[in-house]
């Protein structure tokens, strides 16, 4: 059991009585929507009436042209434009758009100004009765649309006088012809996306004018984060995170690594450590892997070379911090050492600033719409990624006054102080330290050859936190078993990791890095749960 | 508790005692060995000592040249070579090699050949004892190496009298001129690499000649799999895996498809279904995830329009079969649906022909070692996949004298034959069955819109054994209700998941395939257990 602060059991509370009073409100007006869309939208005496209306689920069923409706009809010859891809020179064509309603303005009763929304992408459509098909009736139901719900819109395109402040398309707009709601969403949302999607400064601002903005907290996205994932901030954040792993399998592929997937069902824990998530497994004792470690070591001694993995990785720590999850994607390598562990280092090297380039290359419009809302400073790297040693770092921060035990591991505070010395020095956040206290490793770790206090090992920073950590691994059985020892771990235990080495293992290393972790650095983003898709900490396990 | 058979006990006893007998062999020869290189290694009086050895541990670790012994003086210059990449161009140059000892065959005192593998790869090493630096202790030392150790082999390439039939590289061998090793492997391996190597048919015929070939069993492989792993046949079958997901990820990348990772923890069952595996997560009940269904759905909610997953799927069934897996990895994939639910099967379709024709294309070599030992025909399939209906399969096993419930599910049998009559009628061995009987698929399968009795989903067959399973989801969240409720479930119990549809849910759909099964299936290999690099099944969670 985790024992959870009077804080947290009280915003605990809080949330689930906020949610149950929208839940409330939720139904009222959902009902009330019912009996007015019944009542009101009979659409008889419309001359123009198959030009709009709800789509009947039966066509929604993969309807087939025989049978078609009034939908199925005026989209059958049609192809969909993205929202995102309509342009000027697209003026004057007529277009078909899938997308959701984000804002809807009635002006009097002839006209309605709607926002579509696809992909992040909005687009300004303006419907007008007495324009061509389009009736009285027709705006009436445009207005009466609720806030997200998916509609298909046929219009021709055309360009505004003045360029459009409340959408990302600017410079175009759609003249609705027809439009029909393709599936209704409730008439109240637990978080409207504009609130979501609102930045920090711009609540600032308007507190200025005396104006007070809604502000949506972590814990209500998270509990409605199929609602929150639709801001253009985490449609980028997502597919940046969709990048990071496209670039570092690409890389890996190119340099002769072979991808893996290792068991996370394991008999006993992976790491000989404690907080792994246990579990009954057909009568016998087992638990999750909190990394891949041994399988990615005996997948070396079994003849790969080079392998990676992207998986899960489970946690049970009690850590409630901005930088720890239960349950977080893990970017595992493990390779062959030819001669010295600073093979494992220029793979980091090479990895992450074709990665570092390649994101801010191949994601500009994903990283701007990210700082709209989380404004940061770009990551400064280096074609070539520098490399001290712990010493070396100890040495600089005891110069600034920080002593820390050089023998001992660094805190967040310390690696934070050491990342503002590299930065004015070097003028890079990206860096390698290696060539850490043997003590603060793990046992399997190899010491260095000059010195058995240090240990052939590196943990990489990104803006002043660790990120990756990696070094080059024990490959001697005996040895292994005398480091185990050495380190108070019963041999017996971690026999069946031991004998993996005992058929001729290759001197090999690896490393491992928290995918969410990346982007959330890469980004300066204040916390991993900006980073994950459906986040597990102590206190969460939903959506 | 699983339930076992008498004869599983008994085949889990023998397996007990072997590892146990096999366990004390190898100490004992542990030993011996331990004591003959001790004394007999010793090589004072040659004075091309520098020549050969062990390499110490000292200089594994990453020594720096300053300090450096024979071995680290001998490789400082060179480049490594791999045993793959050695062709008759290179005939007469030097290279530096890093392989396994495969065999050794010591020819009197004064000659040893010896079998070098990577990732593989064999070539034929020759050390003789009069050629330069090569002294008779060299020979002797060389002769000694225990099978399946690492070494290192400094020597020319030179091109053989005769191909050379012991050797993948039939071309070309190796005049050792240095030979270190780099790392022993006990002296008696529980399972001969050779013997792990051999086909069924090579046994058939030595055994006619009065030659009984060991052959290793299944459970002997798996129990030690990180030897197993080491036959061409695995090393080429996990490449393949390898290649599979690379071109299902580029595929879906091209066709603007996001990559998300959804959470494996989750409160509740994922599918409301039973033989989830239980665990407890900081005091509140949970399971691990029986597939991404509900989190990939709520991608789409969330506006990512198409979506794929590569991930671990967990399944604690009962099933001890060929096909069977209680973890397994899954390929997943949800994507928007504009009108039709054969979009998702044009998706199916265009992945998988890409993908067959990737893999005879860029596998080769992968595929002619897999048949080697497991040899198959090549998968027979179309440029465009055929699709039949469900009601036309179960047509033509009437037509065959085979008699099915037309609106109950396959059987494996059934199956089987279809895939018989398909082949022949169609001549394809890969085709997809749709419009399934709605009351075998899951309630939130979208029902067919001319006939309820039938459904919007689709199994695709590759050589008659189902392998994906796709469908139109219900989007609407109150007739997904009420289909729940119809099919019998509780929908309290999955209100989380019928409340993602409530803000707007565009029409979906998707599919999902294991990737193992996709292995197995395209290299006809009879067993899942042969592609999952660590398997897990009801009776094993180890190694």
């Amino acid at each position: 059991m985790s024992s959870e602060s009077e804080e947290q059991q009280l915003s605990k509370k809080a949330a689930k009585k906020e949610a149950a009073k929208l839940e409330k409100a939720r139904r009222r007006q959902e009902a009330a929507s019912l009996a007015s869309s019944t009542s009101s939208l009979s659409v008889e005496e419309d001359p123009h009436s198959s030009n709009y209306g709800d789509v009947p689920l039966l066509e929604l069923k993969s309807c087939s042209q025989a049978d078609a409706g009034d939908w199925s009809r005026a989209i059958a010859s049609m192809t969909w434009t993205e929202v995102g891809a309509l342009t000027q020179e697209m003026k004057e064509t007529e277009v078909l758009i899938r997308g959701r309603v984000q804002t809807i303005r009635p002006v009097g009763k002839n006209m309605a100004f709607l926002v579509v929304r696809e992909k992040g992408f909005t687009v300004q459509c303006l419907a007008t009765a007495q324009s061509d098909g389009v009736s009285r009736q027709m705006v009436k139901f445009v207005a009466g649309l609720n806030r997200e719900s998916i509609v298909d819109v046929i219009g021709v395109v055309s360009i505004p006088d003045n360029p459009i402040k409340g959408a990302t398309q600017q410079e175009v707009e759609i003249r609705v012809c027809k439009l029909y709601c393709v599936n209704k969403a409730t008439p109240t949302l637990p978080i409207n996306i504009e609130d979501a999607a609102r930045s920090d400064a711009e609540i600032e601002i308007a507190l200025q004018s005396g104006v007070q903005l809604p502000r949506v907290n972590q814990d209500t996205r998270l509990n409605y984060r199929v609602l929150d994932i639709r801001t253009p901030a985490n449609q980028g954040i997502f597919r940046i995170q969709c990048e990071v792993s496209t670039i570092f399998r690409q890389f890996l592929l190119s340099e002769n690594f072979v991808e893996i997937h290792t068991p996370k069902l394991i008999a006993g824990s992976s790491e000989g450590g404690s907080a792994v998530f246990k579990l009954d497994y057909k009568g016998q004792p087992a638990c999750l892997a909190q990394s891949p470690q041994l399988h990615k070591q005996m997948s070396i001694c079994g003849d790969f070379g080079r392998v990676f993995e992207i998986g899960p990785v489970f946690r049970a720590e009690d850590s409630y911090t901005h930088r720890h999850l239960c349950e977080f994607t893990g970017l595992d390598v493990e390779m062959e050492i030819k001669k010295h562990y600073s093979e494992v280092m220029d793979i980091v090297d090479r990895l992450f600033v074709t990665m570092f380039d390649s994101l801010n290359e191949r994601c500009r419009k994903e990283l701007e719409a990210v700082g709209k809302q989380y404004p940061f400073e770009p990551l400064q790297y280096k074609p070539k990624t520098l490399r001290l040693t712990f010493e070396e770092g100890v040495q600089m921060l005891k110069d600034s006054g920080v002593e820390v035990d050089p023998l001992g591991d660094l805190n967040t505070e310390a690696e934070r102080k050491l990342g503002q010395l590299v930065l004015e020095k070097y003028g890079t956040e990206f860096y390698i330290l290696h060539r850490y206290p043997l003590a603060v490793r793990p046992f399997y770790t190899m010491p260095c050859y000059d010195d058995p206090l240090y240990s052939n090992s590196f943990d990489v920073f990104i803006r002043g936190e660790e990120i990756i950590s990696g070094a080059q691994r024990v490959h001697v059985p005996d040895y292994l078993a005398e480091r185990a020892q050495a380190c108070g771990i019963d041999v017996n235990t971690i026999s069946t990791y031991i004998d993996s080495f005992r058929y001729g293992a290759p001197p090999h290393g690896g490393f491992g890095v928290g995918l969410e972790r990346v982007v959330m650095l890469f980004c300066a983003l204040g916390n991993i749960r900006k980073t994950s898709l459906f986040p597990r900490d102590p206190q969460r396990i939903a959506p």
